[in-house]
């Protein structure tokens, strides 16, 4: 890809490298943003200088996890604007390049809406696209701010829900820093508690097809030092029979009306494992995850990804031999099931909490007050 | 390892490949195995010269599944007999290498009492080597008949569960002609349904960490020509939630008196999940999986493996760098869990399917009375 160039991490430290920011070199502005799919093996900055780089990275999930999607996505459109692109063109763009991510679409809409309300005022693209940044680094900003906030509500969730402090916590995919302007959603809540002393240990799921908990959750605990255990996703099943989860902490991509939680795939099987074993089970999303529009689960279109993510082992190091690039596992020819995200309905979610505070039980009469803001009256919180 | 030597398959069909077989070259006899790491990309075969190089070809999973491991271990005593090594420590030896599955040790004491018997009754220990191979394959021509007869019994059941026909069942790990001396236990039941044209599809669990279903399973299935999908162990939520799955089919290593099921790691959650999902969950295994002896799950012993089967990617075709074989994709230093079991209750499983019919609903007197055999009163059983 022409536009999208590899820079490796040279001698910074790990913690130096942001998993997205906005760069002005003299030949033009550019978006860069560390590779996850290189992680943990390699910290390795994509650097973007169109849109449709962009779109390429996140297809191939080199950014990714939703609230910096959105991030992203609004970066985006200020990008095609600060080089003269067709901004509409290059908001559509951005917007199907994951249809299950909410964030990403109402990202890249603010940064767009930014960029047409400053055109329509001045007449001048240069304001539309000043505008456009300004309101992706606006965006940037919130999203930092709403991590601390969904932390703090979590921590004192999980402080009420579980008295006895030593908490356990199970989660899966990957929610932390490289998902986040800030420390992320799920993972800050559990950062949170490390912080406190109240983490006794984090179990990651691997999370299959790629890995993002072995790869990416596993880095970002080893880095904060915090105790955790990395296990198969199937493995869940027997620590819960153990008694040794106390808590259930995941994100969400999307979050109906109704509360339904579309989140990576993998996610529902542990809600009905936490319900089957009275294990709360909570989604840690910012408000803008919420979408109104979407009424209920069934109406959430789950993207389906390629059959090679499950029949092909992917990992940095691996020679590249099967047709989607990794090593076949699978016999040649075999078709998989893969969809990227499951969906859980609001019966087995404990509680959903954002940076407005925490709903629970999930009502589409509390999700929706919550949705409306402060203004509309105290957040329905319990956290 | 000096005693295991690999072949490759050279210009043998793969169905000609049989998981287990006892040879009489010259130079002496030997055990020689179907090496399942190196499937499906490789179709090497494994020869063991005495029992030590069987029990490290158990506990690499290159034999595997819990029929074939007691044949293996009975094969393994008559190897150690036929070499004139000391039986009693090989038979030790090789009970000890799997503690979960039951069978092994079945296999290995039923070739034992054989050699003991014989070698009281005409002091010689050639005598005992010739009764321990008979007995072995006697054990071996049992378990084929045994799969013939679980898979009538288990197609007679599905039968009456699902009148509709057109079944589409979701297993787990690797249950057929792999594991078995003949087409296997669960796998069996599937291949029956699909002969019958009343298999839909056939759902495959890739079975992390060591992704038998990707790797084994999916082989069997290409091989006959039923339909399948390959999907990762987390997925199976999106397919049940979906009402796309009819029936579970599972084997396993060892069935407590109570009826509690041990199984590959991730057979839990589907129960769980099959539950929930008012979906029949059933265990098919050869009545030797039963253990009267074990009186509960708690009692059962699960076997916890290595970390790095999950911190690093295995694939036969990958060159070694992780401290365990394989490509790290883990931070270095990560701890994983990693019960190569997990253990259902059984009042989640709808029926254990063995070669004496069909027990359900499951409970300790069912089984027991199944366990004492036909001679015992007619089985009680459903299909």
């Amino acid at each position: 890809m022409a536009d999208q160039q590899a820079r490796t991490s040279g001698d910074k430290r790990p913690t130096e490298i942001p998993a997205i920011r906005w760069e002005e070199p003299p030949e033009g502005p550019v978006l860069v943003l560390l590779d996850q799919t290189r992680l943990p093996a390699e910290e390795v900055e994509l650097v973007c200088t169109d849109a449709a780089a962009l779109v390429e990275a996140i297809r191939s999930l080199a950014v990714r996890g939703a609230p910096l999607l959105g991030i992203a996505g609004a970066y985006g459109v200020a990008l095609a604007a600060a080089r003269g692109f067709d901004v509409a063109e290059a908001a559509r763009a951005l917007e199907g390049a994951r249809p299950t991510a909410v964030n990403l679409a109402v990202g890249v809409r603010r940064a767009e809406a930014a960029y047409q309300a400053a055109l329509a005022r001045t007449g001048d693209p240069t304001a539309g696209a000043v505008a456009a940044l300004d309101a992706a680094r606006v965006l940037h900003r919130e999203d930092a701010e709403a991590s601390a906030r969904m932390a703090a509500h979590g921590l004192a969730l999980l402080d009420e829900l579980l008295p006895g402090g030593g908490h356990r916590i199970l989660t899966h995919c990957n929610t932390g820093a490289l998902v986040s302007g800030g420390e992320g959603t799920a993972f800050a809540v559990a950062l949170s508690a490390h912080r406190a002393g109240r983490l006794r240990r984090l179990w990651v799921d691997e999370t299959r097809p790629l890995l993002q908990g072995a790869r990416l959750t596993a880095y970002e605990a080893a880095r904060s030092g915090m105790a955790y255990s990395l296990l198969t996703d199937n493995a869940a099943g027997s620590l819960f029979a153990a008694g040794e989860v106390d808590a259930v902490l995941i994100g969400a991509d999307r979050i109906a009306a109704d509360g339904s939680v579309a989140n990576k795939v993998g996610s529902y099987p542990l809600a009905v494992l936490a319900r089957y074993h009275h294990v709360p089970f909570i989604v840690v999303a910012p408000v803008t995850t919420v979408d109104l529009d979407t009424p209920d689960g069934a109406s959430i279109e789950v993207e389906q990804r390629a059959g090679f993510e499950v029949t092909e082992v992917m990992a940095p190091q691996v020679p590249v031999t099967g047709p989607g690039g990794g090593v076949p596992v699978a016999p040649l020819g075999t078709q998989a099931y893969n969809p990227a995200f499951d969906v859980t309905p609001p019966e087995l979610v404990t509680a959903i909490v954002t940076e407005e505070g925490a709903v629970s039980p999930v009502t589409p009469e509390a999700l929706a007050q919550m949705c409306a803001g402060p203004a509309a009256g105290a957040p329905p919180a319990v956290g």
